[in-house]
């Protein structure tokens, strides 16, 4: 198997340490302006770092010869596959000090193969890791411990083909491994659209949004994947499963929301036939600014809690609004998008506008309904945002402690939460670091019954210590959302960064059947052992 | 514990027999006028069973004093736990073979009460059934074999409070028993609606529509009560537990979604956080009439496909459309019905109309926009709605086998599935009883990528052969949905009735971890045995 560090779809090459496209990284300069910004930090960015200088061994296993055009032990990508791409795992490979780095990884075409990998994982004591497209912020695909003999990353994407679409019911079967510009582009000649957008969109993949519950494009409503499935199929040790295509069902639990969210622990997802969308023929956007962020709290759950269902209502509070352009006088920022591919939106924009003009915000709807963005602080925000990763390593070179956290909690908790997690992450970053941080807060998606704030936190780190820093800052957001009862995470999964969290909040109950699903479908414990479970 | 025969929150009897309240079944004379329009019924009505002339035996098991005020032997209340609803249970009645009674009914009033009564039950090999309102259809509540040394009905209706109200997150805690009135009741002071109308409302509660992923009012998008769980409590005999209150969360498979549609076999839902609603106040309402059924069905998915979110969106095929009254020449008959307690609805009526007479269909909307529905074809469809199970139970009395059952399948199959189910259960009932079934079918609830079409059937039995014959019948509905890989049910649950359906829809996979998950949560198989699994 050739060792392809291109992305699939293009012929631009993937950073195996960083965020995206290596050519898309921000240069010497560009960290070091980012850096001044940001008070302590290094006076010149760490070197980008090389496959070369790191100590990559011997794979301890070899499968055997009908599985061998499979697998490659090639280091680059062997490097690539090791960590996701957290904060913590781009500054431990800055740092030299990369996660446990894979024997073998794998790029399976069909089911057969995955299932003949598993098979032959299983006999031989092999950790196996699914892989999407490798952007787990929250350690979902690296291998720690060694109660393994060797460990294969399982990397999906060379299933990535649109198998078949059914335009009456408008859905389609879609292979796990495909990376969402590749998924969009052979949807786009039907008229269809998945759209799922995440922040990652570039660099996930179905199977990975499948297996996480990815929160996607949409800020209200059906805000995550999981209610665009219709059905799965799960290639686990204890054989292969296909959920039947249905629009609903009520029987029995639902087969596939054991497996959304499982992170590989149970089964590998290969395929799955997906609700799609129309592309939406009608648009409209705007964005209200509020002089109290409390009150534009308000504005967002009145919102959320009429039936005015926006595609985008994400709050940014003043540090969120002033680095990503949308404002620039200490005012927080509502952007809010409306979308329908079969009736106008701008009545909707309009009944939402009024909403938050009632609770103290300034905003107008443009004069027209377009199909396009009026909006500057839009264009702004939108653009800032897919730009934000790639900026994030770029402080990381320049020695700074800068990662994103997120939850969700019901509304009557919200206010208090996010003060409080400001309050006592600044303090954690403080002591650990001697420096102030800037830590700021958008709400991604909202509900009825609550919502979601999305945390970034950014601060001068000590040479050498940045993953004890960052540890010590993430314990403190930790018990913050804790002692709120908000959930340790909305849409970033669990992997094993979140595992101390996860562990106090999933009942004891359904951690006991948790683990006996997993002792029926994984009995010898080789599928991504330690994310979700022990 | 007094056996009390009336209907919580009210002073009416509730039949041990037949549907709902015994004052509002139709007499003799009602009876012999239905069965008049059924040829070969019998001429006069089967009388009212009496469990008088039922063989209920002594209770085999005697509690501990502690929990002797919690249960009672009372054969009146021990046979009406005996069944849920469905005709098939009705008819077992009448001809004086119920199924097996309980040895007991106890009525816990809090979780404590229900984890001693489990302990006791699981240390004595006692089956427990949990009971809510005791309307299931599919054989749901009812215990079958001989596995177990006694067996236990759990009533939980005695916990039927609303506990608490989250005005800001707009939610409440609700107890599990609660009865829908009784529900509804202690929500409106508040402004408040769970919003959750099965035509089984008045007989049926919480707990049970969670158990068995109940479908409710809404027509499309939230259309059964999974998404309007916030958090779940449930006894199990394994332990408690109650998953945090989050209006989403992607830290792992969803825990509430485990128990949601397990049907009591893995626990007992005790309390939950629902989600509710703004009572409506606008209401926009109208009825189209089709002479093409099946350019109706495209009518209706192009408005599923839309993103209008009718709250009713039910399709009556002609016969439906006569035996309600909504039509009388002939027609297939679309009610729709739109309602929002934030934005006026008749735009949104407007746009359905539209579409709908693109596809052939007749109607207007009302002129105005109205508190109440203005359209006589939907006052009567809805009333006959709430009658139609009375009206069932009279009919068996005439001898008639007649019983409802339903599924769901994408769009690309339903068409060729109705027209399928039709033929092949018309052949199955003329073979089985001589006699030309009335077979009917409208659409319940309807999503972008398929709908679920309900059926209804009605033909004169052979004395003493009705169970057999209706056997035979769902046996040839099954085959056929199996066949079209419709689902065995979109909400009346699996039960036992559903069982051999249910075996061959689930994925092998998820069937194994379900097992694992019984055993670890329910290790002696006490809980609804043979419900969902062996």
């Amino acid at each position: 198997m050739p060792a392809t560090a291109t992305v699939p779809g293009t012929s631009r090459a993937r950073s195996w340490w960083g965020w995206g496209y290596a050519d898309a990284h921000p240069d010497d300069a560009e960290c070091a302006a980012m850096g001044a910004l940001l008070p302590g930090t290094l006076g010149r960015p760490l070197p980008v770092p090389r496959v070369a200088d790191l100590r990559v061994g011997r794979s301890r296993v070899t499968p055997p010869g009908a599985l061998a055009h499979l697998v490659t032990a090639d280091p680059e990508a062997r490097a690539a596959h090791a960590m996701g791409k957290a904060y913590r795992d781009v500054i431990r490979a800055l740092r030299g000090r990369p996660g446990r780095i894979p024997d073998l990884v794998a790029r399976p075409t069909d089911d057969h193969e995955v299932a003949d990998l598993l098979d032959w994982a299983g006999e031989h004591g092999v950790a196996v890791i699914p892989f999407g497209g490798g952007s787990s912020v929250v350690g979902g695909v690296e291998y720690r411990g060694d109660a393994h003999h060797a460990v294969l990353s399982l990397d999906l994407t060379s299933m990535n083909r649109v198998l078949e679409i059914d335009s009456a019911s408008r859905s389609a079967l879609i292979q796990a491994g495909a990376l969402g510009p590749l998924l969009e582009e052979q949807l786009r000649p039907h008229g269809l659209t998945l759209r799922h957008f995440p922040q990652s969109f570039e660099f996930s993949t179905l199977g990975g949004w499948l297996a996480t519950r990815a929160g996607g494009h949409y800020a209200t409503v059906h805000t995550r994947i999981d209610d665009f499935v219709q059905s799965l199929r799960v290639v686990t040790p204890a054989g292969t499963g296909t959920s039947w295509r249905l629009p609903a069902s009520g029987a029995g639990p639902s087969p596939d929301r054991m497996f959304l969210g499982s992170e590989g622990t149970l089964g590998v997802i290969t395929e799955a036939w997906m609700r799609l969308q129309e592309r939406p023929r009608y648009k409209a956007s705007a964005s209200v600014s509020f002089t109290d962020f409390h009150r534009a709290l308000d504005a967002v759950r009145a919102i959320a809690q009429s039936d005015l269902a926006p595609a985008n209502c994400r709050l940014l509070d003043p540090g969120e609004a002033l680095l990503s352009g949308a404002s620039h006088d200490g005012s927080s920022v509502l952007v809010l998008g409306f979308e329908s591919a079969a009736t106008r939106v701008d009545g909707r924009l309009a009944a939402a506008l009024d909403l938050a003009r009632a609770h103290g915000g300034r905003g107008e709807a443009p004069a027209a309904d377009r199909d396009t963005p009026a909006d500057a602080a839009v264009t702004a925000w939108r653009s800032a945002f897919l730009r934000m990763p790639y900026l994030r390593d770029g402080l990381a070179r320049m020695g700074a402690v800068v990662e994103t956290f997120e939850t969700a909690a019901t509304w009557e908790r919200i206010p208090a939460l996010i003060d409080t997690v400001r309050t006592e992450v600044g303090a954690a970053a403080l002591k650990a670091t001697g420096h102030q941080a800037t830590i700021t807060c958008r709400l991604t998606h909202v509900y009825p019954d609550g919502a979601a704030p999305y945390f970034t936190v950014a601060v001068a780190g000590r040479p050498g210590d940045e993953v004890e820093i960052w540890d010590d800052i993430k314990a403190a957001a930790s018990d913050a959302l804790r002692r709120h009862h908000a959930s340790i995470t909305h849409h970033h999964a669990v992997g094993r960064d979140h595992r101390p969290g996860y562990d106090l909040q999933r009942p004891e109950p359904f951690a006991l059947a948790l683990r006996a699903a997993k002792d029926a479908l994984d009995p010898r414990h080789i599928l991504n052992p330690g994310a979700l479970l022990d």
